[in-house]
């Protein structure tokens, strides 16, 4: 599982950072990428990567503010040729989604030839895709805006060979059969096969936020707990606390003061400001310490098992 | 005068060519840009050059397909924020953009601090923009496509000093005023200006296609006729004549032939296919002769006065 950040600045593009984008690239698990934000310009990011627009099959739109949804109406015409043909895309956001999109295909004379599915997203909501589950959460921006908890199943625990040989089983094709079970005989003995498998392995949690203020609600806190990845907006780097908080957005500062509160793996701040220059992004970098990263474009983060 | 070339594919961008949007570099004259078209990732591309936004005060849109018009939402809001507020924008295009544009900006909460006019051309347009004259054709496309014909004003002939020494005013400011007048007296004497003015500089014209079948219809062969610059679109550049009709779009051979009837100065080939290599593009350029291009993202072509 990892990370990838197509565009890691805020409002609009400059020379050196695209407006948002990312992809959680899970095709290790199950073959695709989940794309979090669609800013102009995506499918020309796609360009420079591995990522095969047909595998990504659920996108996840924050909000509608321009600088994370001007970039889908061009990604999914692109799909429609580059191997998306008849492949189903789920987009979930906020509403007014589909009637844009909608707008925009009909005006532009054009057609999919794929169907697509919208999911008006809400507060507290919880959905099953692919096997995750990807939670929602409202957060407190202008319009509203979105965070997505991404939640890996956990995964089944190793299997005890040597308590399995304590037993007279020998290894072979056999063990693959009882780890499937959920109980499984042998010489006359019925076991659980529970009691030969190692703790199961929980599953990997990465919680990406739309633009926000501060949140400090409990509900929030406790979802974010425990996430081997947190994306959060730092719109704001320098201590302008008060511009931050009347523009809807977040100071780096009070970001890492909110999560301290909680257990993380690491945290990787986004939705950066064109002000500031690299020398400034260093000096803020190095004070932070190492669990915390300020994104740039193409970043990519591999998120191991366990990380936190 | 000059035509920069921000996008010169076709349908979707590749890595070497975006797709369709063009500037008319008017800085010389009247100190603005035309814009034509808007592909996305419009406002990235402008970032690579010397363009400033607030400088843009017409777009002139082709068709409304994707891959001429996704690129406009983006380039408005950042406009706002480069320069552009209070400077009012007019947009020529095809019905359905203005409907589009607002949709877009009610479901982005976006509002723009400059106002914005919609036009909706017709064929057989003519508009007055900035003195310059813009006529509009309609072409044969899948959509309403039009070419947008831009006809720069008759500069005044130069002032024959000899002349007027001869009559006795010599060298002076009074020069200025001569030139600026209808008549002008002299020793009791009145004379006509026109009379000492070398023969009116006759304005430049660059014709712009958007997508078309080729047209040989006389009024729009009359009124390429003469142009200083005409940039027409060759998706396909290796005799699939049937193709090319059949997508309503154009075949390079059909192109060469059907203008060959007019005189012109320079042919500008956009929208081409990313099916292309470069070395297949380099044996069409050998053998079209000095005249015509094939257009690339960022070439940029001077038209001189009496090219033709």
């Amino acid at each position: 599982m990892k990370f990838k950040v197509l565009g890691s600045g805020a409002g609009i593009p400059s020379r050196t950072r695209n407006t948002q984008s990312f992809v959680l690239d899970v095709v290790e698990e199950i073959n695709q990428y989940f794309l979090i934000d669609a800013s102009e310009a995506l499918q020309h990011r796609i360009l420079n990567t591995t990522i095969r627009p047909s595998k990504i099959k659920h996108v996840f739109i924050t909000h509608l503010h321009g600088d994370h949804i001007f970039g889908l109406p061009g990604f999914l015409s692109s799909r429609a040729h580059q191997g998306g043909e008849g492949i189903p895309l789920v987009i979930y956001g906020p509403p007014g989604l589909k009637e844009w999109i909608e707008v925009t295909f009909r005006i532009s004379s054009s057609h999919l030839n794929y169907p697509i599915r919208f999911v008006e997203v809400v507060h507290d909501g919880e959905y099953e895709v692919e096997g995750f589950t990807v939670k929602s959460r409202l957060l407190d921006h202008a319009v509203d805006s979105f965070m997505y908890a991404f939640i890996e199943p956990e995964k089944l625990g190793a299997l005890d060979s040597a308590k399995l040989k304590d037993i007279g089983i020998m290894p072979g094709p056999i063990y693959k059969e009882i780890k499937k079970s959920q109980t499984f005989q042998h010489e006359g003995e019925t076991y659980a096969t529970a009691d030969f498998l190692s703790p199961p392995v929980e599953g990997r949690k990465v919680a990406v936020h739309g633009d926000t203020r501060i949140i400090d609600r409990p509900d929030y806190l406790e979802l974010l707990d425990g996430a081997d990845l947190i994306v959060h907006e730092a719109t704001y780097l320098e201590g302008e606390k008060e511009k931050a908080h009347q523009y809807f957005h977040s100071e780096i500062d009070d970001v890492l003061n909110n999560l301290s509160r909680i257990s993380y793996g690491r945290l990787l701040l986004v939705h950066i400001s064109n002000r500031y220059d690299a020398e400034m992004l260093e000096s803020v970098e190095e004070k932070m310490g190492d669990r915390a990263v300020i994104a740039h474009d193409y970043l990519e983060i591999t998120i191991p098992r366990d990380s936190r």
